[in-house]
C-alpha cells in the first residue's frame, strides 16, 4: 500500500482539500510553494498515462475548481501543474500556485510549514472551494 | 494570434508529432531534454483551467499515445508532464521524457539541437506512434 493509499484510507492524516469517487486532493506536506496541492487517483497506478481512460479524462476536470480556489486565496500569477513520478510509485498531479519559473523547480529546497499554517492554508482553499 | 496559433495554422513551421480536431503536438524547439513535446489546444486560451470542459477531459487522453511513443524511443525513466504558462499566453502541456528530477527544471539552460537531430527525433516518435 503506497503512502498515498494510506492517506486516502485515513491511516495517515492529511490536510484534505477535496475528494470524489476517483480522486483525493490534499496539501503537499513538503510544498514548493504555499498552497501546493496533490491530486491522487484512488487506485494505485504508478505512471500517470497507465491510468484507465476515465481517470485520465476526469483528472483535470476534478482539479479545475481546486485550482480556481487556490488561485483565489494564494497570492500567485496562476496555478501550474506537474506530474513527475520519480518518487512515490502512485501517480499524482501537483497543483502549484506560481509567480515565477523558480516556483516550479522541484530541485529546490522544500518549505517546512508549521501545522497551524498548513491548517490555515487548507481552511482558506476549502472555504473558497465551497463558495 | 499567438505563436502557437501560427504554428497550428502552418504559418510557422514545426516538427509536428500528431494532431486531431482539438489539439496539435509538436517538438519544443527549446527542449529541456531530447523528445520534449508540446501539446497545444487549437483554441487560444491563456490558462489551462479556462479551457472548455471537453478540452480538459480530452487533453491527457490525446497525450497518452504520444507519451507512450516518446517513452519507447527516447531513453528515459518515464514521461512527465508540466503546465506552467508564464511565457506564451496560449495554454500548452509539456511532455518531458525524464530520467531525474533535474530534467524537469525549467530554470535550467535549454538544449539547442541541429535541425537534422530534431527531424530524427520527430521521425522516431512519429514512427513509434504509427505502430
Amino acid at each position: 500500500m503506497s503512502i498515498f493509499s494510506k492517506i486516502i484510507a485515513g491511516e495517515i492524516p492529511s490536510y484534505k482539500i477535496a475528494e470524489n469517487d476517483k480522486f483525493y486532493a490534499f496539501l503537499d506536506i513538503f510544498p514548493l510553494v504555499k498552497g501546493h496541492t496533490l491530486v491522487v487517483p484512488k487506485i494505485e497506478i504508478d505512471k500517470i498515462f497507465d491510468l484507465p481512460e476515465d481517470y485520465l479524462s476526469e483528472l483535470l476536470v476534478f482539479s479545475k475548481p481546486i485550482a480556481a480556489a487556490i488561485e483565489k486565496v494564494i497570492p500567485c500569477k496562476r496555478v501550474g501543474l506537474s506530474v513527475i513520478g520519480l518518487e512515490v510509485p502512485h501517480a499524482h498531479l501537483h497543483l502549484l500556485p506560481i509567480s515565477d519559473m523558480q516556483d516550479t523547480n522541484f530541485t529546490q529546497k522544500k518549505l517546512q510549514l508549521e501545522a497551524s499554517e498548513m491548517e490555515e492554508i487548507q481552511k482558506k482553499i476549502v472555504d473558497a472551494l465551497g463558495k
